[in-house]
C-alpha cells in the first residue's frame, strides 16, 4: 500500500520545482491528491503550477482531491479554463457544486462553449440523481460498424473517455440499440458486425431523474462497470460509472449513519466542520427531540400524585422508559436498513407488524423475568428495601416492560413506513427519535399498569 | 429496467420445457435468479434441468440467487459437480459457506482437484477478509510477451477468467511485476512489450488478511476494477474485484445500521430470518443495555429520600436524561462514520474531545434555555404548578441540562475511541449503549445540581 509521503513531498517544495514536478508525475494521482490535501491552498496551487499539464488534469479530476475549489480560488481564470476543460464532466460538475457564485461567474466565461454546454446540463440535476454524477465522455459508434473498425476508434480516443468498457451502440437517429462490453470486443473476430455481439437484449438503462442509490442497486444487481442515462426520446445523455457510485454509496452510508444518530447530515468531513455549522445541524434535531421529551413532564405531572404516594416507583422510570427505546431502536434499524436493500416495501407492514408484535412480547418477557428477579433479590438479600408491597412492585416492573418492549418493537418497526409513506426518508427513524416517541407511551404503560396492579395497596 | 416476471415464469412452468428454457436463456442471469428466488427449492431444481448449462452456470454464479444452497441440495452430486467446477472461484466459496457439513461432504468427492484445491485455499479465509472474497480466475501473462501476443490470448481464455480487464505480468518466478489494464492494452501498437505499456509503478496490492473495508477503500480511492492478493513471496494468489467490493461495503452497511441499533448484526434477511434466531440476534444486547440501565434504579436509589421531599424534581428525569442520551447519540454517530472513512484516526481522540466539549456546552446551553422558558412559561400561564420554588426548580433543569448534553457529547465522541482501542468494533457504541452509559451520570448530575441549587428549600 501506497502511504502518502507528505515529509518528502514538504522537503521537496523547498528544493527544485522540476525535481518535485518529476517525483508527483509518477505517483498516482489519488496519492498526489492526498499530499496536497495537506498543503495550504497556496501552497498547492504553487505546486499545480510546476506540474505537467496532464498530471494536474488527472489530480483534479480525482474526488479524492477535497480542497480543489479553493486551490481554483488561486489560480488565474485563463490557467484555470484548460485543466477545467480537460476535466471529466462528472468532476466538473462537482467542483462547480463547491465553488461560490463569484467564483463561478469568474471561471465560466473563460470556459469554451462545449464545456458550458456539458456543465449546463448536470447541474440542472441534483448530485443525488443520475443526471447529476453521470459523466459525458462515454464511448459510442454507429451500428453498422464491424469490431476492428471500432477498436481502432477505440484505441484513438480512448484517453478522452470516462471507460471505453462499455461501449452504447447508436441507430442513425443517436438512439441507444445495444451494449457490448470491450471484453466481448476483443474477443470476437475483427470482421464481426458490432450489433452482433454479445446477447441482444434491451439494455439496462436509467433516467436522470433515477436515484442514486436506484443506480447503485442496478451496477451492483447486473454486475455493470457503467450504465447509460437516456432522455424521453431514448438518446444518451450521459454514463454513471462504477467508481461514481462507490463514491455514492459511501456518501449515503454517511448521510444514513448520521441521521440514524438523530441529526442532519454534515455534509462535510466532522474534522473540516466549522463549529457554527456543526451546532447548527445538530441543535435542529437535537432541540426538536427536546420539545417532544417535554411531553414526559406532562405525563409526569399527571402522576405526580402516584409517584408521591409511591416513590418507590420513580426508581424505575429511566429502567423501563429505556427499555422501550432500545427494543424500538432495534426494530427501526432493522426496517431501516430491510427498505435500503429493498428486502421490505411499504405494503409489507402488515408482515412486519405481525413479526415485531410476538419479537416484541418475548422480547419483553426475558426482561421482565429479570426485572423481577433484580427486584426480589435484593430485597431478599437486603440490599435495598422496596416496602412491604415489593412483590407487587417487581411485578409491576416486570408487566410494564413486557408492554413497553412490545409497544417499542411495535412502534420503531412502524415507524419507518410511516415516514416513507409520508415521502420522508426512512433513516430519519433514528434511535433518539423513535426513543423519544415510546417514551411518552412508556410512561403510561408504566403507571397504568402500576395502577392496576397497586390499587388499594400502595396506590 | 427489468422486472422479475414471476406470473410469466409460473405460467411457463406449466408449458413446454423448451419454452420455458428458451424463455429463460434471453433474461439476465440476475433476473433469472430473481425468479429463481420466487419459486420453491424443488421447482428451481426442476427449472435448472431444463435450463441450458452456460445458463445455469452463470445463474449459480450470481450472488442474487439466494435460495442456491437449498437447490443444491435437490441436485444429485454428478449433476452438481460440473456446474460448481464452472463457478467462479469465489462465488464457490461462498456456497460452500452456505452448505451445511454434511452438504459439502456429499459434493467434494465428485469435483475436480483443482476446484477442491482452490476451495480449500479461500475456505481458509473470513468471508470479512480479502483472501475469502477473491477468484482465482485472473489474467496473467509472462513479462516478454507483447500487445498481440497478450491480446490474442486473452480472446481466447476471456470467457474462463472473472476479468480481463486487470492484467497481471508475472515474472519468470510467476511474481506480480506490473499491472495493466486492457483499455491500455487496445490503446497501444501490436508490437509493444507488455512491460513498457503504462506507468510502471509498484502495483496497488493487498495480503489474504487484509480487511474488506481496506480493499474496498483502495478499489475506490484508485478507481479500480480489481486489486491482486499476493502471498508472503509476491505471487498472486487471486483478485478482489469491484462487484465483490460493492457487495462487500454492501453487507458492511448492513451489519453497521443493525449494530448502531444496538443488536447484533443479522447476516440474513429481514424476513427470511427465523423468529428464534432473531429474538437470540436482540435479546443478548438487550439484556446488557438492560443490565447496565439497572444502574439507575441503584442510583435513583440513592436519591429517594430528595425524590420523596421534592417530587417535583422526578418530573423532568425523562426529560434530562433522555436529552444527554440524544446528544450522546450524535457524537457517537458523527465519530464512528469518521472513523470509517479514516478521517479521524485513534491518535485524533484529543482534538474530537477539545471539539465535542464546546460543542456540548452549547448544544446543552440551548436546551437549558428552552427547558427554563417551558417551567416558567406553564407556571406563569397556570398550565402547571411547580410550586413556590418554581423558579429553582427551573434553574436546576436548566444548569442539568448543559452539565448532562456536555457530559453526552464528550461520552459518546469517547465511546468509539475506547472500544476500538480494546480492539472491538466502533460500530457497536450504538445510541442505546450511549444512552445507557449517559443515563446514570446524568441522574448523578441532575441531583447534585438540585443539592446544590435547592439546599435549604425544598432539599
Amino acid at each position: 500500500m501506497i502511504e502518502t509521503s507528505r515529509p518528502e513531498l514538504l522537503y521537496l517544495l523547498a528544493g527544485d520545482p522540476a525535481e518535485l514536478a518529476e517525483t508527483l508525475s509518477e505517483m498516482r494521482p489519488a496519492d498526489v491528491a492526498d499530499a496536497l490535501n495537506q498543503l495550504s491552498p497556496e501552497a498547492a496551487a504553487a505546486v499545480i503550477k510546476v506540474l505537467p499539464f496532464d498530471v494536474v488534469v488527472r489530480v483534479f479530476d480525482d474526488p479524492e482531491f477535497e480542497h480543489r475549489h479553493e486551490v481554483f480560488d488561486k489560480i488565474d481564470a485563463d490557467t484555470a479554463a484548460p485543466i477545467i476543460e480537460a476535466m471529466s464532466g462528472d468532476q466538473q460538475a462537482d467542483l462547480f457544486r463547491e465553488l461560490t457564485e463569484t467564483e463561478q461567474q469568474r471561471l465560466l466565461p473563460s470556459l469554451d462553449s462545449s464545456t458550458r454546454q456539458s456543465l449546463s446540463l448536470l447541474l440542472k440535476y441534483s448530485p443525488k440523481v443520475a443526471g447529476g454524477i453521470m459523466t459525458t465522455e462515454f464511448a459510442s459508434v454507429p451500428a453498422n460498424w464491424n469490431a476492428a473498425q471500432t477498436l481502432a476508434y477505440l484505441a484513438q480516443v480512448g484517453d478522452a473517455k470516462e471507460t471505453i468498457y462499455a461501449i452504447y451502440i447508436m441507430d442513425e437517429q443517436r438512439r441507444l440499440v445495444h451494449v457490448i462490453s470491450l471484453r466481448e470486443l476483443v474477443m470476437v473476430d475483427s470482421e464481426t458486425p458490432i450489433v452482433d455481439i454479445g446477447v441482444r437484449r434491451t439494455p439496462i438503462t436509467v433516467t436522470p431523474q433515477t436515484s442514486r442509490e436506484d443506480v447503485a442497486r442496478l451496477i451492483s444487481k447486473y454486475d455493470l462497470l457503467a450504465v447509460p442515462v437516456l432522455d424521453e426520446g431514448g438518446h444518451v445523455l450521459g454514463i454513471v460509472t462504477v467508481d461514481d457510485v462507490i463514491d455514492a454509496m459511501v456518501r449515503e452510508t454517511t448521510e444514513d449513519v448520521q441521521k440514524l444518530g438523530g441529526m442532519e447530515a454534515l455534509d462535510e468531513p466532522y474534522m473540516d466542520m466549522g463549529f457554527f455549522s456543526m451546532i447548527k445541524k445538530r441543535a435542529g434535531w437535537l432541540c426538536a427531540l427536546f420539545l417532544g421529551e417535554m411531553l414526559t413532564a406532562t405525563a409526569m405531572g399527571y402522576f405526580e400524585g402516584e409517584i408521591s404516594k409511591a416513590v418507590v416507583l420513580a426508581l424505575f422510570i429511566p429502567l423501563i422508559i429505556s427499555s422501550g427505546g432500545n427494543s424500538g431502536s432495534q426494530a427501526t434499524s432493522l426496517i431501516i436498513r430491510a427498505m435500503a436493500l429493498r428486502e421490505v416495501t411499504l405494503r409489507d407492514w402488515w408482515r412486519v407488524a405481525s413479526r415485531e408484535l410476538p419479537s416484541g412480547i418475548a422480547l419483553g418477557a426475558i426482561l421482565g423475568v429479570i426485572g423481577i428477579t433484580r427486584i426480589l433479590l435484593w430485597q431478599t438479600l437486603g440490599w435495598y428495601d422496596y416496602g412491604v408491597y415489593h412483590v407487587l412492585v417487581a411485578l409491576t416492573v416486570g408487566c410494564a416492560l413486557v408492554g413497553v418492549v412490545t409497544f417499542g418493537s411495535l412502534a420503531g418497526s412502524m415507524l419507518p413506513f410511516v415516514l416513507r409513506r409520508l415521502g420522508f426518508d426512512p433513516a430519519s427513524a433514528s434511535a433518539p427519535f423513535v426513543a423519544t416517541l415510546v417514551d411518552v407511551t412508556g410512561l403510561v404503560i408504566y403507571f397504568t399498569v402500576a395502577f392496576v396492579i397497586m390499587r388499594g395497596t400502595l396506590l
